[in-house]
């Protein structure tokens, strides 16, 4: 399966969609997503909220696993808050395979400011169903 | 500081109530809130988003760890994602306290659907700052 | 296969026989452990090592894992260190199974003193294989 | 505080001298550990039991995490299993700090075989306490 198929049904993902994330950078076990914090996506204490945080790492999560046209369901991922951001704030997550398996697959998610302050830190465990992205469907 | 005043400030959470998150309880070191997903709550694979799923345990995260009225941050959440639900399911987060420090506390938050099953359960630790939720800027 | 059959293997294992581990329960999904805080256990701060206290948890989260007999191994164990404990306590590990499913399994993980304290609290995801525990090596 | 003074304090651990850890490096943020895998070592399915190899991690982690002086107490670990090792395989830890606050930090945590082979890897965050190392009993 080519890669552009896959970018194709990831780029449609409904709530990625919804929270205005970009798929900047996509290939075989390593992409790149980002958003730019809305008023919406603040907290009650006035930062962005760690499930916006979450969602963003998470758009760069699934693009990376799901890379390989293997379609890849997430088991675990912890994550870890580091810094908040502004309203108005340009956030990036990248995703970079650790390990992949037959049947699981590791991968690192960065999440960081404009100007490279780490935001947010988070492993991520995926099964690895054996149906393919592909099975999904198409435009 | 009062419940009343506490509930208050999160419920005006903007990104929870962007989400529909409803408050269903809350008392000190506890509480539940509910949401509906929607269409614009899932993924590429037509199920709810990972985000939202965590955003949801987030949402009675947040309750109750502020529920004491002293300031806490997230620093660190374990998600495991158990099981799918569908479009328009009624799902559940609810937040219990397992261990309260004086600088740190931990909470089990477990995401279920209207009949009980777990869809996702979480380990979620928070730092306790000095300052109150109080100091928040009110209605 | 019985239960008697997998609690045997499973009270051969070296490392929790090295460090004294005992299994005190075992039933399908569930188990119980126990071990002595000895000298040689400490860190160099003078408190149990989170290795022993991990060790601990992670043979309660065996024995629990394995119960049904399919082979199990773990994935991913995230751990919160909550209180110390004096040398010469008696620890209790005990594993509650949250999830089974057919490829991966959830257990929560309380290690906790004689009088309740809880010392630390795991969340753990195994993989279960297509081999059963009474294909290891017998007695 | 001298790096020296923190070395000396480290490598008189009891538990990672009873499992015959030694210490390779050590510089402010970072550090670099080994084990070989023994008998008493194993799991009851004969490969190296999970709480060896958290705990040869975590000597890591407590080593960078206490390198810059200050006392610093594990509040969380997340670790992923990725592969078995043999019986009497040399294994490493590196601690590699990813985050430094006042009040916490977070560090990457990988193990690796004498081949480059990613065994384990962690994100462990640390609660930086009030104390220094120096106030713990010398030589």
């Amino acid at each position: 399966m080519s890669l552009e198929g896959i970018r194709e049904r990831i780029e449609r993902d409904p709530f990625a969609r919804h929270l205005g994330i970009e798929l900047l950078e996509l290939s075989e076990g390593h992409s790149k997503v980002a958003l730019t914090v809305g008023e919406g996506m603040l907290n009650f204490a006035g930062i962005p909220h760690g499930g916006v945080i979450f969602s963003l790492a998470d758009a760069a999560f699934a693009a990376a696993s799901n890379s390989h046209g293997q379609l890849s369901v997430a088991l675990n991922v912890s994550i870890s808050f580091l810094a908040a951001a502004p309203l108005g704030a340009r956030l990036y997550a990248e995703a970079t395979e650790e390990n992949l398996g037959r049947r699981t697959a590791l991968y690192r998610l960065a999440v960081t400011a404009e100007d490279g302050t780490l935001i947010a830190l988070c492993q991520g465990t995926v099964y690895r169903t054996s149906r393919t992205v592909l099975e999904l469907p198409g435009a």
